[in-house]
């Protein structure tokens, strides 16, 4: 099997990942708890020493840090933690469905960032709509999982700052892997099971300035019972229940492996490999970022062929996994025309891929013409 | 190390559950999608089947069933999804604060099923709340997380029904482990990691009847992305972002093993022995049911001593982990008089326990004397 749907999971996991996955499930798999029994007090350390871990990545600190089972349900708290209905609130074209749907759910008011067709930011266009919304929050990815477009959110940020926006980066696609400078930024969500290339269960965000939230997730945390409100001690009052201790260990270990490796440079250069070698096939065609590099994720489409057909073929002939339709931005279509092809054909890229792969997937396109 | 904190969550786990988790870190860590590549679609079969195994669990359907992350989201999901600011619901005094802290949190208004001090059903004052609140729903757990204490649900949610209430029974602490008489219940929540011993990571709730519910968790569905709603297809509508695959594989494969056993016997033998032996110790304050017998579930306190201290010396000179403080239940210190032991020292059992394990608990509090 040759896997491309890296922008959906990391597949394979480091060996450290598995090992920690078969360790945590007989050694960790406890309820936390500070005051108790060793293994409850074991589990707590291991657990701060990962929000620790995580923290650093963003030379911030482990209070910032709120553990959630997956980045969907981060950007659901976030969203309904600081939105209500009829706010503005500005996101990119690329955005997906976990902001997008949960801002709809809420009847949100939803401004789109103006891009041009070459995916540059149209800055006068952008001002503008600022000034006129003055909006509440601008929430974008760092990278988009169907173009692999890193979006200009240093400019876009640094610009919505000047009318207060709360700034939200969705890193689902890109942190531990790629640099993320974190000025203007308030809050950065982050996908355990992706670019951390930990297993499922594990995600969240980091307040990074400390923005005020409501309280979405709550229940049990195992101290203050008698107070119906959730405790006020970060991160504590926005984690309810039993924390996944298990996906946490794989997160942890995983942290200490990627920090070690450039990973991004490997992407990079089988993104610009995969691009040539597309680009020489008649009937391909790339939705490229004009001016910049695309990290790791490649969406085409070949000549008027349904996307997933392509998919089908190469999924059956070929063993090839990739992802295709509209990868869950509902946006996209309009801004890019996809309504014939059904949406894209996306490879995406983790550490593990080759350049022989790449071939492979090559030949297998150029077998169908 | 005796091992007496199974409410929280059950340990060991059966081989057959570790020996799912380390295959499905290898094997199905992906994400599920029909019409995609192999893997994929092995996924989706995959949770296909447990969603069946669950229903079967209730003499339900595959359709009924939601996965979310843990119990603690079920309830959020439901109580978000159903109960609105100024609603009328009642509760028992052995609720978890995954339900009173989500009630408390949108200004639900909260009122308790009278109970007397032996723990038995004011069926007049229950009749003549149910007539003055009109009360949207009725949330109450099987079995009392400090207490196990079996709830009298068929009768309070029969009643219920005469003023059409919406019955949700939570059944964290038992299903799997207990029958549970669906009849006037409207919606089942379970926990995957406790009586049903699988991994963190997986629960949900079984939607019996269809009740209408908000969605609450939105985001990617993999299908539909053009849709800013979620898809209106149950179970989907309601499961947003990557199913956790992992957990799902090892509850799948825990249903196969407990459903083969007479856990419950094996719980009810040891309940009734630990209970034998701790009327023997002086100074013991047992909280029993008068007239039924806890589920696995003993809470007691020892003179009065705090009962976290007692957890202490049990954790540190013994080794035996109990768990010690209100067990997240805020109201049970209006109903039990808790404040000289500041809550109580809970044993909980599971499969795995035995006579000699309680033999040992008996002979460190008779240490203390």
């Amino acid at each position: 099997m040759i896997y491309f749907d890296n922008a959906a999971t990391t597949f394979p996991k480091f060996k450290e990942v598995y090992e920690a996955l078969e360790y945590a499930g007989v050694n960790y798999a406890f309820n936390a708890g500070r005051g108790s029994y060793k293994k409850a007090k074991l589990i707590l350390d291991m657990i701060e020493d990962t929000r620790s871990k995580v923290s650093k990545l963003l030379n911030s600190t482990s209070d910032r840090v709120v553990f959630t089972s997956s980045a969907t349900e981060a950007l659901n708290n976030l969203i309904y933690g600081l939105i209500k209905e009829g706010d503005e609130v500005l996101i990119s074209p690329f955005e997906h469905n976990a902001v997008v749907r949960t801002l709809h759910n809420i009847n949100a008011k939803i401004n789109i960032i103006p891009f041009n067709k070459d995916l540059e930011l149209d800055e006068v266009k952008f001002k503008d709509l600022l000034v006129i919304k003055q909006p509440k929050a601008i929430i974008i990815s760092h990278i988009s999982n169907v173009l692999g477009y890193m979006l200009p959110y240093e400019k876009i940020f640094s610009i919505g700052k000047k009318v207060n926006t709360i700034n939200i980066l969705d890193a689902a696609q890109s942190l531990g892997e790629y640099d993320i400078d974190i000025n203007n930024i308030d809050i950065v969500v982050f996908a355990g099971h992706k670019s951390l290339y930990a297993m499922f269960g594990v995600a969240g965000y980091l307040n990074l300035t400390n923005v005020s939230l409501k309280t979405i997730k709550v229940g049990g945390t195992g101290s203050d019972s008698l107070n119906l409100d959730m405790p006020s001690i970060m991160p504590y009052r926005y984690e309810a229940g039993t924390n996944n201790s298990i996906a946490i260990y794989t997160l942890n270990k995983a942290i200490d492996v990627i920090t070690k490796l450039d990973i991004k440079k490997h992407k990079e250069e089988l993104t610009n490999y995969l691009i040539s070698k597309l680009k020489d096939i008649p009937g391909i065609k790339l939705y490229l970022p004009k001016n910049s590099l695309p990290c790791g994720i490649v969406s085409f489409n070949y000549k008027d062929y349904i996307a997933n057909d392509i998919g089908s073929i190469l999924a059956d002939d070929y063993d090839i996994c990739v992802r295709t339709g509209y990868h869950c931005v509902p946006f996209l279509n309009d801004f890019l025309d996809l309504n014939k092809n059904k949406g894209t054909i996306r490879v995406s890229f983790s550490y593990f891929n080759t350049f022989a792969e790449i071939d492979k997937l090559i030949d297998a396109l150029k077998g169908m013409e």
